[in-house]
């Protein structure tokens, strides 16, 4: 114990409950929330109620302008428009139009400057590879050669110190990952997971209708307010 | 051929033979410059007056708060004083002051996603580990981690197509670069390495050693004018 780990933070339900998890094993919490553009500002009011709940010692804001290299609906400022209603089975059996290009890898490298100046051992994501969405790196392979490129990459990991990337919901379906986060009393009402940026979550999106799945799954009632809901919830 | 290159360009000797060398071998060349409040903003005017020269189709200037974080002297915003003179024997001996907690990683992943957005299948970066100044980032085990990451971290990689990192500089000394440069008709006067921001190249610090070392091992002269000169050139 006594040990500081970087959370990457989004606002999101997944961040959320990595974070929590985090907290419950290390004693200091530094929280990095990266902006880049996305539409769903939201999340990062988001995130500052999370860290706030989460007591960190220290939360970074950093704004990153992904949008210089496109290549990612997410990133494009367009218009409030729902996205067409999906079923929840479509999801994750393609590469989403949502992929923002090499997105956690920043993110990870972003993590790793933060735990070198703060002499942080862990960086925790909340990628889930079980109900991911496709993500190219949201898998255990990919989680694994960065460990390797860490142990390799800063003075800290080369000098005998460690850095250790913890992806604890890795393995979790969405429903456990609710499950686990109810556990750790993750205070649901101050996560966001929607890719609008409505006033209440839109529920037809992929993100809303995978939460929406795993709070279904867990036989929980999800706290948020949402514009709609779908029809098999 | 007609294949794409993404070159990570400071506007140093080193990133700028690395270009050279990129255009040597590739059509098409996207320039990436990542300014993160450096004292040496000389080197971004020299990054783009070298883009100019290699004709590049696309010239990226990306700025990162690498402050946010800090732990390097070379972040921190201080008055232009010199550094102690220190004889270029010690230089590469320890992590030096100026090491920027994971700064070619961050630099890579910005390059990774530069590379995806315009399916380029190559990316250049001028670390070299001969003469290097103990950066741990800058070793080949370094380089072989980072591409054994890039496999698996992309839509592109992990669909069959490839994303090649080239570290062209790895194993040559500062001569052996200044001679590469010298053959490519890099113009070397529109380089710029000096850790110091004043009018000219300070000749004192770690990185105006090590080059006007090459140059003097290369027996040619360095056309840059210098505040002053070791006692040893």
């Amino acid at each position: 114990m006594n040990e500081g780990a970087i959370c990457l933070l989004s606002g999101g339900l997944d961040s959320s409950v990595s974070a929590y998890i985090a907290k419950s094993q290390y004693d200091e919490i530094y929280a990095l929330t990266i902006t880049y553009g996305q539409r769903h500002e939201k999340e990062i009011e988001s995130a500052k109620e999370i860290a706030a709940s989460l007591n960190v010692k220290d939360h970074t804001i950093f704004q990153l302008n992904l949008d210089k290299f496109g290549g990612s609906s997410l990133l494009k400022k367009e218009t409030n428009t729902i996205q067409k209603d999906i079923s929840y089975e479509e999801i994750g059996k393609t590469i989403p139009s949502t992929y923002v290009p090499a997105r956690n890898t920043i993110f990870l490298s972003l993590a790793l400057a933060y735990a070198e100046t703060k002499n942080a051992d862990h960086i925790f994501i909340g990628v889930t590879a079980a109900d991911y969405s496709g993500y190219p790196d949201c898998r255990p392979e990919y989680v694994d050669a960065y460990q390797r490129l860490i142990n390799v990459a800063t003075k800290k990991t080369i000098q005998g110190g460690k850095i250790v990337l913890h992806a604890p919901l890795l393995h979790l379906s969405k429903r456990d990952i609710v499950l686990a986060g109810k556990k750790l009393q993750v205070p649901f009402e101050k996560t966001w997971s929607c890719y609008q940026g409505l006033q209440h979550a839109c529920g037809v999106c992929d993100s809303c209708q995978l939460r929406l799945k795993g709070f279904k799954e867990a036989k929980l009632k999800d706290p948020l307010v949402y514009h709609a809901y779908p029809a098999w919830y």
